[in-house]
């Protein structure tokens, strides 16, 4: 460790010198809970599934502010590939080096010390402070947030302000906030012909020629315009596959998955409704498996994106956006038990890259934007 | 075996059995051959590049009357999809079931019994009676008959009758002879895009959706109308393949195996301009390999024309047809080397397909009108 580490910059790299492959915690979540009962939380450990997950809470009044987020990491890729080990922190030319850094481990350690200044600060806080940790985001995410949020639901505690510290800045620490994220939903399509020669074309049906002008128009078509919080709903292809190899052979079945990225404009009801009509307008054939991994959520100009809008410019001097981009998060699952769901981090320009890194400069600025949300929200009045 | 096995039927189970897919041979060529050793034949295999392939042939006189064909079989697809085991012959509801029983084994069996007949009839045969076989038929091709021709063609032999023993018939054995054969012309095509995640379409291209309008106007386009030889061109996709099997990604890459089969309308060069131009005018970056696998070639009627026909009138009371339509088949091949080929074999509505199948009762008629046709063209007269 360097003398000059800050005790953010500390803890992260003791983060990620733990290598949490998903959903591996490999011990990060004892650690947090270490300095966290030091506090006076209440660690509570929800593990299933092979899944650690904690939920730690400070305090028993409403309003509960929660800082989520997860402690494993996507796979490193090859480790050569790296300029130092994925999980060995490395500092250099201003960066923290590791698998982790930007997401979402140093978020994880500007959590903790931004409590312990402001348990420190303001013992007698109002409401509660509670983290809810899991190890299993990168991955399938049956058995994480969601299974935390299920078990606090079911004893109806619930949350009023939620602040996932996924990498959101785009450019420079502060610059965005997701608030809200579109819906993901998926299906799996089998487009059925009849398998035959290819000489002999009358007596068989080409799935793939069959289902071409559906895909054309599915590709072509403009779900929604979208609205003020989210851009217009995307369709797109992710598989497409029908033939075994023998270029002789008309298939006799065309497997097609594809995805859609919504906002609340439609809903998932309307959009398989939408895309079976194009099928059987075309008069196919088809199965079709949906999966629906996430509903839309959007948390409007409220308390939670005030209070931390104004810690960014205060502590940055940056003026943050608000917007609903991107891939899914926990957030979805938050949502459910949560009005104010947001999510702010670092710059995300690394995240599941060779040679994952975050400015050094920007961790301690990270912990003090979310040390001035806590005093926004829990600080007792005067 | 059932006790109520004809020798044809036998011979064609034993061939069935043995899971010859393409270009293995599994045994089928040394059971063959020592059939034909015992008659007198002389057994030369060309084995070259994994592939079997005989030549056997009875008597050094002209003319030469060859039977020609191949052991190998497409592949079965999902073995489960079977009524029953797709290398098990199996006889029910008058039809005997297997992988190759129609595509060409039946064929085969009909090609030795018949000639094990006319040689116990007629021993002292005019001409010279040969077999041509090889176990890369279905596949590329490239090891089959072709080389089989050169070698023959090397020391100036040469063949003055062939009937290979495709399945021809359409309704009933018999009704139809090819006597000639559409070209072949494939191309491997390779869209690309670029790759990316599927909730930022916008920051990736995908060839899927981009290829899709273009596939589904080649799919409508009739090519050409056809004339007194040759039916109109076809084109088929025989697989489309994009997609890792992640449902996140848009893939970077979409490949397409296509197929034209054609007359003597349109070139093959024609073909590949045209498609070309539409692959460009909808602004595609692509990369294309063409295989032109074979040209279109014609016979009149001759000699062996007649006496097939007569053969098979004679035998099922069937007035037969020629024609030009189907696949590709060695026929091209041969061409270069005999004036005269036709292609004459059982109902093809199953080849290539699950439960392919053979009716039983068209066996034993298969295998005599061969047998005829041997007695026509090479019987002393008197």
């Amino acid at each position: 460790m360097h003398a000059n580490h800050t005790p953010t910059l500390t803890l992260a790299c003791e983060l990620i010198a733990r290598p949490s492959v998903t959903p591996e915690d490999a011990g990060c979540l004892d650690l947090i809970s270490a300095r966290l009962q030091a506090l006076g939380f209440t660690c509570e450990r929800i593990d299933t599934g092979g899944v650690s997950n904690l939920w730690a809470r400070r305090g028993s009044q409403a309003p509960v502010l929660c800082l989520a987020g997860h402690t494993d990491v996507v796979p490193p890729g090859p480790a050569a590939a790296w300029d130092t080990p994925p999980f060995e922190p490395n500092l250099r030319d201003g960066l923290l080096y590791g698998r982790g850094a930007a997401d979402m481990k140093t978020s994880l350690a500007a959590f903790v010390t931004a409590i312990e200044r402001f348990v420190s600060a303001c013992p007698d806080h109002e409401g509660s402070i509670a983290l809810l940790l899991t190890s299993d985001e990168e991955g399938v995410a049956t058995h994480g947030t969601v299974k935390v949020v299920e078990a606090l639901a079911a004893r109806g505690e619930r949350i009023d302000y939620c602040i996932v510290g996924e990498p959101t800045s785009v450019s420079t620490l502060g610059d965005m906030i997701k608030n809200g994220r579109r819906g993901s939903l998926s299906g799996s399509l089998r487009v059925k012909g009849l398998q035959g020669h290819v000489a002999y074309p009358q007596l068989a049906r080409n799935p793939i020629h069959l289902f071409a002008p559906a895909l054309a128009e599915l590709a072509a078509i403009r779900w929604d315009e979208g609205n003020e919080f989210f851009p217009p709903t995307t369709w797109q292809v992710s598989n497409i596959h029908a033939g075994t190899g023998a270029n002789n052979v008309i298939p006799g079945v065309c497997e097609v998955l594809f995805n859609f990225r919504f906002g609340s404009v439609s809903t998932a009801d309307d959009l398989k409704r939408r895309t079976c009509e194009i099928l059987d307008r075309h008069g196919l054939d088809y199965e079709i498996d949906w999966h629906l991994s996430g509903k839309p959520f959007i948390t409007g100009r409220g308390q939670l994106v005030r209070a931390l809008s104004a810690a960014i410019h205060d502590t940055v001097g940056v003026t943050t956006e608000l917007s609903t981009t991107g891939g899914t998060s926990d957030g979805r699952f938050i949502a459910d038990i949560c009005p104010e769901v947001v999510e702010f981090g670092p710059v995300n320009a690394t995240i599941h890259k060779i040679n994952e890194c975050v400015a050094i400069d920007a961790v301690e600025p990270l912990s003090a934007i979310y040390e001035r949300t806590l005093a926004a929200l829990l600080q007792p009045a005067g």
